[in-house]
């Protein structure tokens, strides 16, 4: 089991990942009021363990799918907190991916002005990503994250148990955010190019989901509140990659990840900002999970997104984060219309 | 004009007091996207002011009073930002008085996870307390302040220019803290004392306000979150002042918090906490605001709400902040039944 400690100014947080790290969420519990919350998936598969490891615990269950991260579901836990009667030196703990961790927190965040709050992902994606770094928020008016918080939970519990009960696609949705990591960090691309053979093996990825977290603590202890630029870098891929998961939406978030990342190392060898020969590594390194990249016939339909997104964009300009070298990124910006041309490179065969 | 700095460990913060506060935080905004969150009542008496001195900023006017302390005014703000576009780096301005203050600054700590946020607040109250320490709130399900965060504005602007319209009452209110300030802190008491005369005179005011902040800033920067115990001093007189204010409420916050403490002089001196001559001098200082402390007919009924608060109470045991000598001050739990008695000393006229 490895301990990475997150130094964030607002409060120390630490991550534990392995086997056993869901005895010692147990052990961290003792003697607190415990507040679980979780979805009906999660639940559906975890009853019996919740029933038998955390007897004392209320549970409040959510229905499943980010298309339930609103106001009505952040108010229910609120509701149910309030008729549990927690107090601020009460712990929620958020059990599942990525939509209960960030309806969870914010919930923690805002009860009485906060209270304790742990997390114990269940999915690849949130024990590599989401839960760490303490970003909590909920969907609004059709804006991605529109409120929320930046809340760091007192720890954080990655257990590979959770991840035998994983479908196929949130095993790959996951190692999309896995290889995002391995193009902006060379230790957590070594460790991928030398076992790209096992990166759906469960014992093996329990190692690189341990990396990705001393990566990720590593920027976040840098730009905790995302104000100085540093923690933009995590936004690799993510410009045409959630571009296009708002086109299509069919795919895992992580594949949507890999595309975007994809056609933003052929945008960043067209640019001159990284070497043909950096760029074909990224891309293969992207193959490892994602052999052929989908034909989008609308691709450049996607330019609409991007220019919505306003992280994104300002004045007709549309900026991404770019590969640039081993370990190296930049912020590169570039016409609207001219990222639009980049796009449909995703709307023919031959790559 | 006085410049007060808060050292908070989430993000420094200052306080800018006396004539001029305002033309202070028009430079400060020079240039940033600005938003004001105020009341109908505010607007009404400064509508032509905005116009003239923030030209171009949007301007959400939420109805007054603190009954619109909710989440359908906090929805509202978050409407309107989105409305008008607004993002990280624009400015939230709260110009009102605590109710404002709370709502807006709850808005700014969610948005988009957090935007800048100035405080103008325009009530004495405000200007001595609410604004200053980053706590933001609205109620919900009948809770005070049930759903919030913990968030500091950049600055705070407090100028005496709108105390001016207060009426009588609010004054009054204020002055309440300010007592409950000066029985906490020798500096604000001597003052207090040596200037007992011009309690009511704005120009003496603005000094006081400004100890005031010095003295809570101190206090703030030591426990921002209310977590190591300090913070508590700050609800002197609020544990049998707010089951008061909600058992009667018709008189203003701060005069609930002078009667609460009146009786907790009562309370130290008979429980041996202070001295007698103590406890005198303590009533001498509620007298200067409040000459004659009301009876209450049925003020033993308080101890239901006091009860109620899950900050005061935990197995039918009630604590309140005691005074003990000059500057000296316990947490001290009472059995609720011999509380109870003592409320009764509210009931009679004799004192």
């Amino acid at each position: 089991m490895k301990i990475i400690r997150v130094h964030t100014k607002s409060r120390p947080s630490s991550v534990c990942c392995g086997a056993g790290a869901l005895d010692e969420a147990i052990n961290f519990l003792q003697g607190a009021q415990v507040f679980i919350v979780t979805d009906s998936n999660v639940f559906r598969l975890y009853q019996t363990l919740l029933a038998e490891r955390f007897p004392q615990a209320s549970v409040c269950v959510l229905p499943a799918g980010e298309r339930h991260k609103n106001r009505r579901s952040l108010f229910r836990i609120l509701d149910e907190m309030l008729g549990a009667q927690l107090h601020r030196s009460s712990v929620v703990v958020a059990l599942g991916g990525g939509v209960i961790g960030d309806m969870a927190g914010l919930a923690a965040a805002v009860y009485m002005r906060g209270t304790r709050l742990i997390q114990i992902p269940t999915t690849l994606l949130a024990q590599v990503d989401s839960s760490v770094g303490g970003k909590t928020a909920i969907d609004y008016r059709g804006v991605k994250n529109m409120v929320g918080a930046f809340y760091q939970p007192e720890r954080v519990f990655c257990d590979p148990l959770f991840l035998q009960t994983l479908p196929n696609r949130e095993i790959r949705c996951g190692l999309g955010e896995i290889i995002k990591t391995a193009v902006l960090d060379p230790q957590v691309k070594d460790l991928v190019v030398q076992n790209f053979t096992r990166l759906f093996d469960f014992a093996f990825l329990q190692d690189l989901a341990a990396e990705c977290v001393r990566f990720k603590a590593h920027i976040v202890e840098r730009d905790e509140t995302e104000t100085s630029g540093l923690r933009k870098c995590l936004n690799l891929g993510h410009t045409t990659g959630h571009a296009l998961e708002l086109l299509c939406g069919r795919r895992s978030h992580g594949e949507y990840v890999l595309i975007g990342m994809w056609l933003e190392s052929k945008i960043a060898e067209a640019e001159g900002v990284c070497s043909r020969e950096y760029a074909e590594q990224i891309r293969a390194m992207i193959r490892l999970v994602l052999p052929r990249i989908p034909c989008f016939a609308n691709a450049a339909e996607g330019l609409q997104f991007a220019l919505l997104d306003k992280k994104n964009t300002s004045q007709g300009m549309v900026s991404m984060i770019l590969p640039k070298a081993e370990g190296e990124y930049v912020e590169y910006v570039l016409p609207a219309e001219r990222y639009g041309e980049y796009l449909k490179l995703l709307e023919g065969e031959q790559r």
